[in-house]
């Protein structure tokens, strides 16, 4: 990372908008860019991002524009913070202007789908990075609670201590503690697969029930995306760690989450067809819980709760029936296929 | 175990009744020791506890008595569920009558005040049993709603497979799963130690600040006491499990704990006289967070968060001070201390 370094941020969505407020805030040259040109000369304009993040003023190190190539060029830290279903596609506008020695960070969370990869596989097939350019960040990092100067931690997973360690310099804040860890698929498969368990959670919720299923159902969730998480060669420990049980507790907690409010109205026995109808945007989990299970089934791993989560979105088994079969489950040691 | 089994649970307060209700609700016959005989009475004659468990009546097959030898002799399993500081005194009185068979279970949380044993440590002190007869259940299992028949999971801990598949299969029912672990170190510890961790949630909540924080600091205080408990020779990845995050994140999030309270009070800027003045009964938090930092520091453990639970508590640090404090504080590796 040259002095001063540029950062770009690809993605002007509330994390993205979020996140280059960080390096910004510290007077880091931040170049964030928008896919629609509207939003890119609001933002460099007005020092606000209107539609994502109203009523925050933009650090003035903090620059916008639709131009990849000014985006990119001279970049030190290419960071990606676009949907998961748009990965690809944009990354291949961002390849062709990163530097040859320039990290790329992943923000996003999710798998592509089909191909179930995760995004520093897909930035792989891409780009032939080598994994010391190849990074994550991932933690209970809700934007809306980012900007408003809340204490936060985060994990930057990078397989290169030093990459991690320049990163980890790069985006410590005062409200912004970050640590590094050497696991990306373990970093990376905890925030790609936390929204299905915060369906099973709203549900739970909806039906009435208190504290221990809530948090019974958090705990064996974790267990069966750390023994699918296992099995693709993460370690076990990130789980424990601020991108596993830390972004899963944040997700399951919020009051604004989507996929706890999908959970909660299928308990209410509403049709899945009549509760996305009357959503403005999609789930996550919806997609999430049909791709543990397709991932699982590849690996031979069991994930129940994914299943039956799929088995009452897609199946119409009801969420009474799912609570019966998981609990007459038999059930053995506790860290099993974990370690 | 033989058939058909006795169990013996000592002590009458709300868990001790509640798991009472869980072996006796199978039709096993359970004797529930209550240290007041006027309380042993009323629970015989109207198969009600109306001091810890009002309103819900008892099983059948659950007999409640004052007198020990009664309770405990011929009881193929005792279970232990008296509070942290009457333990050794009681469990003098239970050893006489165990059979030279029996394993003991214990249900307390909570080291032992000054010599901060573990209550199976302590077991080992005045009863020399083999590590094969001790056992300890521990989970996200909040009385109150235990009796209500939530769905819910906990651990049995044992270091004999047999024992805690015996004992797995004895403690299993409709509303509860039981999961096997022979970590018996790191399933105690987590329960003795998480009410730390949920003073210093309180004081994240009562400063206003949102589910970011109250993640990270769920996330980062368990890594200080799966850091202390792998030094005590406990496996960290217990403490991804029920006994650890489970009984964590179930703490921390019911409206009803005392040491959450005490935690949003002491945000208010309220002194701690003051607070424990107007508290019907002590938050055990109080105890633990001393028992924390005196036990890491014999041991040469960091425990950040702990410390500056201590030092807000006892040494009238402001609680913004020590969340400056520890925001400003130099990390590096998350699993550091872990694995």
């Amino acid at each position: 990372v040259s002095d001063p370094p540029k950062v770009a941020v690809i993605g002007a969505g509330s994390w993205g908008t979020a996140f280059a407020m960080i390096t910004a805030g510290k007077a880091v040259r931040t170049v964030l860019w928008a896919r629609r040109v509207e939003l890119a000369e609001a933002i460099a304009s007005r020092h606000e991002n209107p539609d994502y993040i109203p009523g925050f003023e933009l650090p003035p190190a903090l620059e916008a524009t639709h131009d990849m190539e000014k985006a990119v060029t001279d970049a030190d830290v290419v960071v990606m913070a676009v949907p998961s279903h748009a990965f690809r596609v944009i990354l291949d506008d961002v390849l062709p202007f990163v530097s040859d020695r320039s990290p790329l960070v992943s923000l996003t969370k999710g798998l592509e789908q089909g191909s179930l990869l995760r995004m520093t596989e897909v930035i792989r097939e891409e780009g032939d990075l080598p994994h010391s350019r190849l990074a994550v960040v991932s933690g209970p990092n809700l934007a809306a609670e980012v900007v408003r100067g809340f204490p936060a931690a985060t994990v930057v997973a990078c397989a290169d201590d030093d990459m991690a360690r320049d990163l980890q310099n790069l985006f410590t804040a005062d409200h912004m503690k970050v640590y590094t860890n050497p696991d990306v698929v373990g970093c990376e498969l905890g925030g790609a697969l936390k929204n299905v368990i915060a369906i099973a959670a709203g549900m739970a919720d909806g039906m009435g029930f208190g504290d221990n299923t809530r948090a019974t159902l958090l705990t064996r969730g974790l267990a069966e995306l750390t023994r699918l998480g296992v099995r693709m060669g993460g370690n076990p420990l990130t789980f424990l760690g601020l991108a596993g049980m830390g972004d899963l507790i944040a997700t399951c907690s919020s009051k604004l989450s989507r996929n706890h409010r999908v959970g909660e109205q299928l308990a209410a026995g509403r049709a899945l067809q009549d509760i996305v109808d009357n959503m403005q945007m999609v789930a996550e989990g919806l997609k999430t819980s049909r791709a543990v299970v397709d991932l699982a089934s590849r690996v031979d791993v069991e994930v129940p709760i994914s299943e039956h989560v799929v088995k009452v979105i897609y199946e119409g088994m009801s969420p009474a029936e799912a609570v019966r079969s998981l609990m007459l489950r038999e059930v053995g040691a506790e860290l099993q296929g974990i370690g």
